[in-house]
């Protein structure tokens, strides 16, 4: 496969340049690219330029506000509330943010809930700049209905992710972010294109049965991780990152979707709470006897989450990536 | 088996009165026996009157302090912590439940540290009051280190459960309540007695190989639920409810616990939130949202975690519970 290679410089401006002429508005533009550019450095390239496609389309189909200007209500002394106003979630992320940190640091824990927002971006990319600030973060947002519960074999949740950050002084913070379904619908995607055979556990056919046909899959129910305990999750997400801050369920916002395909149109919920409010002045103490349980997990051969993306970091940021020409082509064809 | 069928009022007046005989003081308990009263009523055996006999353990190894008073500090606007002091977690979670509640409405969310607590008790009890009062929670804690990484071979978390509650009105709550390993410890000990083997993916032997041996796996490492993804929440739980609160990670707990096998020694973090302060007025419309998808659930034939504690309940408030007479005897014999 031909490829590329762009500086992360040249991710940003093609980002941009793309968003730009599809009618986004240059700060909604620029928090979307951000997050694209940050995915590409990572190479997590599910996140990077191949969601401009995704962009676009809701843009063109008037899924989108490309204008919208994000909206904070201080509604609670631990509360702040930011209406996306239809536009994509990564503007109404960073017009919150400071906020959340101040309520934060001022009162111990706080949370923010983002409404009405088009959800398209990694939630890694959320729960990192606050533990970069030395906060702890959770952040939970649904999707579109796809996954069914345990027991069950018709799709209710979303894919439904939890991403977690924990601070680490001096170094990238500990962070994971993973779907509460067995895998990411874009796995079962790729599976059908090549028309292979998809593991037993990840999906059930439109009557409930297990299968390892990608297309029944699609056409079926995904499984969540997990078993039970995975479907828990899922519904936790569900009920945290939607009625309890006033927004859809999967199921509505797939509804609302009426079969487009676009990014899911709902809110989501970030919690961070601020260490020094448990510790005052033993932070560091304490950050340090975290540090044993990572190099307990490290010291036997086990893995960090996030640490093949931060070793990606280390090499794009001078050898820039590697971008496969089809999809170079055709996003330039969007400008 | 034969077995002896007490009320539940005489379930708590044996447990009282085995705790009181042991030197535990009057208030802790109460506090107890409400939670061993609450797991027999839900037939949840292994949380209920057998737990007397590690509580007993843990007074005459001189473990636990029984008449431990536990000290509430209001340390931030949101946050609260309860030092045990080497008392039991329930009577310690029974202090802070008030002015957790009270932060939780005034604040929009607030989070309750208990330290220094032998923690031998259910999560789902102490989730369930906050949701009956009409608050979403979360509580965590760790345990000691019996649980292996994903990837690796040696244990390191604890069996780390997570609780969470989310209030319905006029009914009893969602709550679920499971231990992020990939089954509970005593399952495995269960197995063990029996001489029966164990599924492959519960457990590895000390050098690190999957086994399906209980004797091998209790001598070994315990696996996470859920691969990768469950080994991330056991991380996350060790953080959350360990070095951010400035108490012990499950290794350190094993450590203080020195091979004597009593309850761990330890903190716990619970998170609760007001529905109030993201909805106002509306809570009603959107609880009834989230109905929906508990029917969604239940209509297609899946269960909702609880649904058996919950159906157990209603029998046992007339019919009592049935305790097994060796049980009985052996617990008779501490007075």
């Amino acid at each position: 496969m031909s490829a590329k290679v762009l500086t992360l410089g040249e991710v940003g401006a093609l980002s941009d340049r793309i968003l730009v002429a599809n009618g986004v508005s240059a700060p909604q533009a620029g928090a979307v690219t951000r997050t694209i550019v940050a995915a590409e450095r990572d190479h997590c390239q599910s996140h990077g330029l191949y969601r401009l496609l995704g962009y676009v389309r809701s843009m063109r189909r008037n899924q989108a506000d490309g204008h919208a200007v994000p909206e904070v209500s201080d509604i609670a002394p631990s509360l702040l509330r930011i209406d996306a106003k239809r536009g994509f979630a990564p503007l109404a992320f960073e017009t919150g943010l400071p906020l959340l940190v101040e309520k934060t640091r001022r009162q111990g824990i706080a949370a923010m809930a983002i409404n009405h927002c088009l959800h398209f971006s990694a939630l890694w990319a959320e729960v990192e700049p606050l533990a970069d600030d030395g906060l702890v973060a959770l952040a939970l947002t649904p999707s579109h209905s796809w996954v069914a519960p345990a027991g069950g074999r018709k799709p209710i949740f979303g894919t439904n992710p939890i991403a977690f950050g924990w601070p680490r002084p001096g170094r990238e913070p500990f962070v994971f972010d993973f779907a509460t379904s067995a895998v990411a619908r874009g796995e079962i995607e790729l599976h059908r294109r090549a028309g292979k055979p998809i593991p037993a556990d990840w999906a059930i056919d439109k009557d409930g049965n297990p299968t390892t046909d990608a297309a029944a899959a699609l056409d079926g129910a995904m499984l969540t991780f997990g078993g039970h305990k995975g479907s828990a999750l899922a519904a936790m997400v569900e009920l945290l990152a939607g009625p309890l801050i006033g927004d859809l369920l999967s199921t509505e916002s797939q509804k609302i979707d009426n079969q487009v395909g676009g990014p899911p149109y709902h809110g989501e919920l970030i919690i961070a709470i601020d260490p020094a409010g448990f510790l005052g002045a033993n932070v560091a103490d304490h950050q340090a006897r975290a540090e044993t349980l990572f190099s307990g997990i490290i010291d036997q051969g086990a893995r960090l989450p996030s640490q093949r993306r931060y070793d990606a970091r280390k090499i794009t940021a001078t050898a820039g990536v590697p971008v496969p020409s089809a999809l170079y082509y055709e996003l330039v064809a969007l400008i």
